[in-house]
């Protein structure tokens, strides 16, 4: 096993200026969604740039054009930069993004957002301290601790840090496939760390991603608004069409009704069923994170594999009927409803959409309504499973249990993270999800934060993570 | 029967100078919804008051005090006046407005919204011209031409005139109970010219209209809104519970389906049915003004009759979900749905409302849900019904023979007039609605117009109606 004394201990000396180096990327109010903060994320990004030079990292920043649909603005560079390129080395490829999402103090925060404050409990609050901007320099404090000791990185360090993942990592997928063979070419893992523990206290590795294909069902009828006290009664109203057909997709135990959806789903093996019930998580979590009792299932298994590697269907809304507060005696001429299913393996997205448009169209069939249904895709993003068992993932448990003194929880997520799936399937490499932020952290809410402890043995763990994963035998 | 030859003819004689009285209503722009035209309403009452002294009426103009929750604005009076005091004459009682709808020009007027624009066919457009304008001048035409004439007015005319209709009528129901037995004390019969034609052609006296009962159903779960991709499939959804509440309304057919309303509705008689046949209406009329094919029943009476004598029930929409265009994946934390009943006689409120309640109570309780329902009723209004045989009506249908060489239709209304009723009940007298409009007057819309036949033969038939119910022999 590696010895990694002397790099925990200069990580505990550095931890100040460590701290400090996350308080000036937190004063730079690098907000990719606001026009007007775009000199920011560009300040932001030359701050990652000259920080990894100034470490003796190579560094690129490279351009991706106008932003689409906004061509006055020029899109961020990705930051890319290689540390070590030694051929006796593996090449450990990381990602993260140093743009953040929009903040203001008057939404609620309980300190300035774009100023790192301290409590007494060690909670670093600040806009991006956790997503992710305390990550991405967990990898610049790795670099700075091992030359501060005077210790060799145990790998090729590459980095891929992006600045515009908080408005839909707009030309970034293009990037990563055209560097996949040239920059990235000689990557033997992928690691993202971007997301959550599932609690506070103990870390996780995460496998697994939902997909998402989400839906749109238009019913239309007369030419224009009607007044129901003229028209009720007499005439097809598009809204009780919609409401009718929507309420054939789920029921209001989450059991998704249209039929064939749920035989697509991978089933359950015993060997999968066994990594539940020992993840750190229960019930009352996920009634805190609820705040309510309105739980489906009764164990903490049922609720996580309903989460993870089951679909679900969710009806958003609809667009074109009354939705002000009041009163309004309105028939909409022409309603859409929206909902969308979050999809997990074997779920392929022609064959989900084949089985909602026809069950659709059946059942609208079935009301005998002279109203005009359409349904289509609006967009899908594909799920993502990894194996637990790659050596990506046996060095970095490796790396946690060292650091923290405790095997990690093996995770999925819900929601999606689309990156995960361009990496994989560009570089044909393992991905390995990282996560060093804890559950409470609220990214994209107000009074987001990191605490210092998952900064600081957080970046223990990603350095702990490169010298486990430089000599972890390759299974696979 | 009366002679109204020397009646016409004056009005004949005197339509351009009725014209240019309506001119000069439409161009005071007296829009009652906005707080910056109040000035204008007030103006347009007193153009009004001032109008009906020159004709030697008694006037007043009655204060009804600040406008509950705008109280930096005073309400526009009712102007109320008196023509005529032959203790030997019936005395006629009419009510109309002179506030109008908002209209701007960008709105996609084809003329100035407040500058009457006669074209070559004799259409005259302008805000308010068929929507209230023209009908409340109609009776001072009819004064104004008996004076020119040197005919006596046949009964004793109480004008009530409001400016607030097209804002909820404020303040005006307490002013009719409590004038009911001291300016309009001797009133025999009341008369509204406020609706339209049925279609273009042939005249109508309206005899019927349908109640409104607004309901809310809100259901409420998570204490703040979910991402679908975190929490879907692992906790109830509120939307879900909603639209399969709503979709137990009422199905495509506009077949109200909450057990024992239609038990409430009067029972179609022989007599009442042999009324629709002969009036002038058409599938083609109900596609014109739906602008689509899209109406439910197959014949002109089953649709009248779905229209008038029968309830519906509309969904209007969804306050809470997601409503704009685009995609999101919220799972809303609380939605509410809305939706109507328009009632008919026998439906008593209390009774409607609380099979509603039970039912809806009862559907969600199959749910099995945990989430939270609560159904309410916004507000009610009642359905009225008068006796299209009451001398009130056989006098105004003699009118229109005379005038238009036509008997009228005997319609009802799917909406609410709710001053009607009030009238009804506050004076315990016949209340009749003789409209001057044609069912293509877009009152409401764009392009507001009044066809100058409609005004002119318009204004002797309120005339001649005056005539008629003067000696109509009191059979109710
Ligand atoms: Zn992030
Ligand atoms: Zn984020
Ligand atoms: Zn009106
Ligand atoms: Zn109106």
């Amino acid at each position: 096993a590696p010895q990694l004394e002397p790099f925990f201990k200069q990580v505990d000396q550095l931890s100040d200026s460590f701290i400090d180096r996350l308080r000036k990327a937190v004063a730079i109010p690098s907000v990719s969604a606001q026009d007007e903060s775009r000199p920011d994320v560009f300040r932001m990004g030359q701050f990652l740039a000259s920080e990894l030079e100034a470490l003796g990292a190579h560094v690129e920043q490279r351009p991706l054009g106008k932003q689409p649909g906004k061509e006055h603005l020029e899109l961020p560079p990705v930051i890319v930069a290689r540390y070590g390129n030694d051929p006796a080395k593996r090449t450990i490829l990381v990602y993260g993004h140093y743009d953040v999402q929009p903040a203001l103090k008057e939404d609620g925060w309980a300190t300035e957002p774009f100023e790192l404050t301290i409590d007494d409990k060690g909670r670093m609050y600040g806009r991006g301290s956790t997503d992710d901007k305390g990550p991405v320099l967990g990898w610049l404090n790795v670099i700075e601790a091992h030359k501060k000791a005077g210790l060799e990185l145990p790998v090729n360090l590459l980095c891929c840090f992006e600045g515009m993942e908080e408005y839909g990592s707009e030309g970034l997928d293009d990037f990563i496939q055209a560097e996949a063979q040239k920059f990235f070419k000689d990557a033997d893992a992928v690691c993202i760390s971007d997301n959550y523990w599932l609690g506070t206290e103990k870390p996780c590795l995460t496998y697994g991603l939902r997909g998402c294909n989400y839906y749109s069902i238009s019913v239309s009828g007369p030419a224009q608004d009607l007044h129901s006290g003229v028209f009720g009664g007499s005439a097809h109203e598009p809204m009780t069409d919609l409401v009718t057909v929507l309420s054939k997709l789920v029921d209001s135990q989450g059991n998704i009704l249209i039929p064939g959806i749920m035989d697509l789903v991978e089933p359950l093996t015993e060997e999968e069923k066994s990594l539940y019930p020992g993840i750190s998580y229960s019930m009352d979590n996920l009634h805190e994170s609820l705040g309510s009792e309105t739980g489906i299932h009764a164990t903490k298994e049922r609720t996580l594999m309903a989460r993870w590697r089951y679909p679900s269907l969710s009806i958003h809304g609809i667009e074109g009927a009354f939705s002000a507060p009041g009163a309004k005696t309105v028939i909409p001429a022409k309603v859409i409803g929206k909902f969308s299913i979050r999809t997990v393996p074997n779920m392929e997205s022609p064959d989900v959409n084949k089985l909602v448009f026809d069950y659709i169209k059946a059942e609208f069939a079935k009301l005998n309504s002279k109203n005009t249904l359409d349904v289509w895709l609006q967009h899908d993003g594909k799920w993502w499973v990894a194996s637990p068992k790659h050596w990506n993932f046996s060095a970095a448990s490796k790396a946690v249990t060292q650091v923290f003194g405790v095997e990690p929880d093996m995770t999925r997520e819900g929601g999606s993270i689309p990156v995960t799936l361009t990496f994989e399937q560009a570089t044909g490499k393992n991905v390995l999800l990282l996560p060093m932020g804890s559950s409470t952290d609220a990214a994209h809410s107000i009074n987001e934060k990191l605490d210092k402890r998952n900064y600081i043995e957080g970046t223990k763990l990603l350095g702990a993570y490169l010298h486990y994963v430089a000599e972890e035998p390759m299974n696979a």
